[in-house]
């Protein structure tokens, strides 16, 4: 049994939905491991993880629309705004998806379904360095 | 130390919940790891899994009905529209909810509250076949 | 590689945000694993985790009143009402959030991000005793 941990930093260019998958795929390769678990998380509280359909961007811009009003900006009951109006709709939107996910590994591969991708899930307005944090445990074969 | 995988597939007759524990009670059986942690995985971005009440059925008709109201199917807006009226809020129900769950195996068992189940939960109009991947990691007595 | 497991009971006052990150990190004191990963799991359906900032209390009152507005306690609809007006929004608050969170360990520690702590959300109105299994797999140095 062998433990893999590394920590990579995404640039992120504003709201947007950026696909890590072929990032972690690379860690899976350099841990070397073939068989077990590969637990990714997010350091931040105003971004998150998703797992969803790598096809159609439609799909991408239907979640942004669907969250961007479920979780408004221009929402004056918010009493933290110092940090600015889109702040507290990230730590909400970040509450609503998730800080971490974990793939199965098999056959030296992330077990994932055709139409699944990974997603780091920037919710700021501004662009940032996000770190994301993977830890492999497993065994090689 | 163990791992033990497996991807079974259960056959879903339209939207509802599906309590999927006796099968995942079935795979830690099989596993023979008595002490450790058993990670169940959707391969698909139309369904989701939760862990919820197990006891009264009204929770489960409640938290449709919920969603069914958060996540309308009835929406003009959607641009992913091709693949039917009930595929983008599919997605966007299992963005809300969890691709995968964890839960801890402790003297042979999943460590499960009382009143807690673990529900595969069919956005689709239509029956899917669905793959569930499990992968339990931990020690045998 | 080593496995440790611990419940432990956290007694809520009613609703509220607990932050539980320093019971947790002593967990991982006693548990002696310096590289590895904890998997904090609720045995409970009308409560749940999530890792949030830990700062501004602010940001968790507008999460409170977020959610007091998306998941209304005044909904005749809901059909499960035997326990209390607050018992079904109690467990779609539940669902809209996590039942288990996974933290890597690293160099002996929490690997969370600066302004990042796990809670544990209490949504029922009257005092509980929580229950919150922890299961720590790894390597001690």
């Amino acid at each position: 049994m062998k433990i893999y941990q590394e920590i990579i930093e995404i640039k992120t260019s504003g709201k947007c939905l950026h696909n890590i998958t072929p990032k972690i795929k690379q860690v899976v390769i350099d841990s070397e491991i073939t068989t077990g678990l590969c637990t990714v998380f997010l350091l931040h509280t105003s971004a998150s993880l998703i797992i969803q359909e790598n096809a159609d961007p439609d799909v991408l811009a239907d979640l942004t629309n669907f969250f961007s009003k479920l979780v408004p900006e221009n929402n004056n009951d918010y009493l933290h705004s110092a940090e600015g109006v889109d702040d507290m709709p990230s730590h909400i939107r970040s509450v609503l998806t998730s800080t971490s996910e974990n793939i199965i590994i098999r056959q030296g591969k992330l077990l994932l379904g055709t139409w699944q991708g990974l997603y780091l899930w920037e919710h700021r307005m501004r662009s940032h360095i996000r770190q994301v944090a993977i830890h492999i445990q497993g065994n090689k074969n």
